[in-house]
């Protein structure tokens, strides 16, 4: 038989998120990144979600390693999850590790050990040979991974941008990509995320140039909000911010906790006497501050959704305050950040935001970028990785452009196995895959049914009835009672409330003794009985739950 | 005293939607538009929303008309349910009426007398003299309004654009705007939507030619999802598909009902054996097949959510459909658009949409369309509507840059008063104002309490505890017992709930029989002991509600 590679994406080819996929040769194994994914709008009460790594802890002795491409959580973020359940070395760059070292500590998880790897240093995992090479994205430190296997060179893309100009001079390298198409290289996976939009993307340095803009302008403080991972953005703010002679202050955990790191790493460089307290706050003119923090996506809890809506301690929104929203507006978030806008403008401030002003790039490259890793690479074979399907369509179509034919693309979901051989590929099989949900401490206890009911209960809340009845003779001791959450207001509704207590009190006096003395199916009749009148009374579907004490 | 005109906005000033405004004068009220607003994400269950027009109806023997902009839910939502209220002409043009007409039958509200109106006639209406004034936008029959008030005269823009080249050729009247302007009007009212966009917005008409090109391409059948009131879009839809040999298909309820009213009243143009049935579609080839529907902001319900999913009776997606969203994305519907999406890739179809094509525009002013406005009206005072805050602020910024000093520019919240006289004007307390949820039949009767209710719901689910208890001795007769909803999945999660009964029990032992036969005493002893469990053990709050029976 044919010496035969898999290429299993486990999470990150049907979402934004979840990036994890799994390369395995006969007994080895290497995992590319472990990710989460915010919950969508209707996983409610979820807190995130990780992606079924049941396959990788089924085949615990065959992985040789789990390799990381940068430090985002959509690539990290299940990381302490997969490594409660395995020990194996975890491979990063410094920074990567740095953030990565912050969580597994959180977990308790000190004893994992963590490599750190240079980009175009090599390191051997059982069957696989590994090279880490620079790429550019939103925060410092990304890598893609060109991979010699038995049965050729493999690429991983990361994720990725071409940037001609990143802000530490640190360009991608394009040089060791270029040597792997070269070569020959037998199969590419590639970053998705904007394959649907044309062009470039631009520079990260391009943002400078509205920083300096609003700079040169501002009269009072200016706050700026950002991801706490872009280490880049924060060092062209406080660039800036030394520029226009105002010291920077940095406030929320996580903003704080990432500097530290990017600081002692030195990917982060910040002139002595600049980076103040939160407490040095009143020492200084307005003119003088800079504040940078998180809070872009609109999340209630954040420093900057505190300040909008007048909860903070120290920083109180004033005339000539100028708020910087220095992020994308993620979709599903436009409602809640357009809120943090509205109050910020009614408190007095100027807010800027991607809509208004380029004070936002992306991270990931655009069509013309994509066209280029696939010429500098020329595979022979193409899957299309970190999009939902229609960005894997697009970039599957960009990947036909550039002449590879489509019977040498393959569009993946998670789960699904790529087998190739020196001469073939071929998808073959599923191994488990899914989401699971994370919610508080629970890790999989809460599944598609629990939220089912969630959403009903959320939709139109929950209706109790209670009532006690004699056993023997069937007659109603006490009750009906009724409680009601989230259905209706009970002030204004109280006889809506005593219509239905009418009505089952109604109902049961009229049963057979034998159907009250069954009490399943007392309960469904009265169930039965409300929802047939809320429907046509007032169109409404709450939980209905008779609970019935036999006494 | 001088004589004072009150202009009041009931809602559309802090939001997109609710749109309605009050004008004053001593005796006289008249109403402008009545809209609705569909709920935002954290309004669990509402289906939509309508202004609190209270203040209407305690002055309901001083309304003299209600007179409408246009045909759009967010201005004419609300009027059902006003019209129960208090019974008044409603005034608007032709097309506006026929899609009220409809409403109105449905809520049985036949007797309500509605009075058609076309651009440039005067109606008199108490203190007010009212000229309806054509604008364009995305709906057909659009306009202001030209108020001759005692103070003088005010300008209300309705929704509009300034579109050079309008579909049915009937431009804006900007010869009656800048009459206006001339004779000297004394407030503007104008549409902030877009106040935010630089430049102009584009004609209607440059959506016909990406159509051109995706017919002229397409070798399959072609689905169009748009807003059912776009009769302009569906009208290009049409004179597309006759320019390439295929037959139109309209496909939905609502679809349907606005193309037939706009048909019978001349707006609409088809020609003779060009709309078809959905049964025609069997005896069609593919490459003769224009299927019009709803569904572009990813309804669940809706013919297009159907198709993508496979459900739909007659339409099966194949290789070569192409399907076509001709909308925006509008924020907090994307991700479930993209769902859709999503679907039809992976079903075959190819899918063109906003993000990749130019297949909608918008049909409300960008800036200098609405600084075109601000020049024709030179107006004394202005007051941007249609916007949350951030429009106002946009669009006040940009009455500033026209030369309208800041002291003569109001930034009204839902409920202030603005009074003018003939020689000033100023902001003068409150009326009652704010949302009213609607949910199936219940108007009202749903509000913030059952709202953070449904929330809490949402998040963690509810946890029954049911307990039955000796009066006299305080010994536990049956029970606990515990039931779940939404809190976690039961058949793995067996164990926690054994612990919570046992948990429950033991306090319960221990507690004095004093406590015990206080029931409420008994509850809040039950609750804290497990909401303390849960959130150290679990990290959750679910909603916990002991339900004692005492025997």
């Amino acid at each position: 038989m044919d010496k035969t590679l898999s290429v299993i994406p486990l999470g990150g080819v049907e979402e934004i998120g979840l990036n994890m996929t799994v390369m395995q040769y006969e007994n080895d194994m290497i995992v590319i990144d472990a990710g989460l994914m915010f919950p969508e709008e209707d996983m409610l009460g979820v807190d995130f979600v990780i992606p079924n790594f049941n396959y990788v802890i089924e085949n615990r002795d065959k992985v040789r390693g789990i390799i990381l491409t940068h430090g985002h959580e959509d690539h990290t973020g299940a990381l302490p999850f997969l490594l409660k359940e395995i020990n194996v070395p975890v491979y990063g760059t410094p920074l990567t590790l740095g953030i990565v070292k912050e969580k597994l500590t959180e977990h308790k998880l000190d004893y994992i050990e963590l490599v750190p790897i240079k980009p175009r240093e090599v390191i051997n995992l059982g069957a696989f040979d590994i090279e880490f090479i620079r790429v550019t994205h939103s925060i410092v430190d990304g890598v893609g991974f060109g991979i010699k296997t038995p049965v050729g060179l493999v690429v991983h893309t990361g994720d990725f941008k071409l940037d001609p100009t990143p802000v530490d001079g640190q360009l991608m390298d394009f040089h060791r990509f270029s040597e792997y198409g070269e070569k020959g290289t037998v199969l590419l996976l590639s970053d998705s995320t904007n394959s649907e939009k044309g062009g470039f993307t631009f520079s990260e340095k391009e943002v400078r140039r509205s920083f300096e803009d609003i700079f040169s302008e501002a009269k009072g403080r200016i706050i700026i909000a950002t991801f706490a991972s872009n280490i880049h953005r924060i060092q062209q703010v406080i660039d800036v911010a030394c520029m226009f002679g105002r010291k920077v202050i940095l406030s929320g955990k996580s903003i704080i906790s990432n500097a530290k790191i990017a600081l002692d790493l030195g990917y982060l460089k910040i002139p002595q006497n600049t980076w103040l307290k939160l407490e040095d706050l009143k020492n200084l003119r307005d003119d003088e501050i800079v504040i940078i923090t998180t809070g872009s996506q609109g999340e209630p809890m954040s420093v900057l959704s505190r300040i909008a809506t007048d909860e903070h301690k120290t920083i109180k929104i004033k005339e000539d305050d100028i708020v910087i929203l220095s992020a994308k507006m993620i979709p599903g978030n436009e409602i809640s950040i357009g809120r943090i806008i509205n109050h910020l403008f009614r408190r007095g401030a100027n807010v800027i935001y991607e809509k208004v002003s380029e004070i936002h790039v992306s991270g990931h490259a655009s069509k013309e970028e994509l066209k280029l890793m696939l010429n500098l690479i020329r595979p022979k074979y193409f899957m299309p990785i970190h999009g939902e399907h229609r960005h894997k369509i697009y970039h599957s179509r960009l990947a036909e452009k550039t002449g590879i034919p489509r019977s040498n693309i393959f569009i993946l979901e998670n789960g699904e196995i790529l087998e190739i051989t020196e001469k073939t590929a071929q998808k073959s099989g599923k191994v488990t895959s899914g989401r699971i949900f994370v919610d508080g401490k629970g890790v999989g206890d809460v599944q598609d049914m629990v939220l089912r009911d969630r959403r009903r209960l959320a939709h139109d809340g929950i209706l109790l009835i209670i009532i006690a009845i004699e056993k023997l003779t069937g007659d109603i001791v006490s009750g009906p009672d009724i409680i009601s959450r989230g259905f209706i207001f009970e002030d204004v509704s109280q006889e809506i409330l005593n219509e239905l207590k009418v009505l089952v009190y109604d109902t049961v006096k009229e049963l057979d003794s034998e159907i009250i003395s069954d009490k399943s199916l007392l309960q469904a009749k009265i169930r039965s009985i409300l929802k047939k009148y809320l429907r046509n009374k007032m169109d409404r579907k709450p939980m209905i739950m008779p609970i019935i004490f036999e006494v």
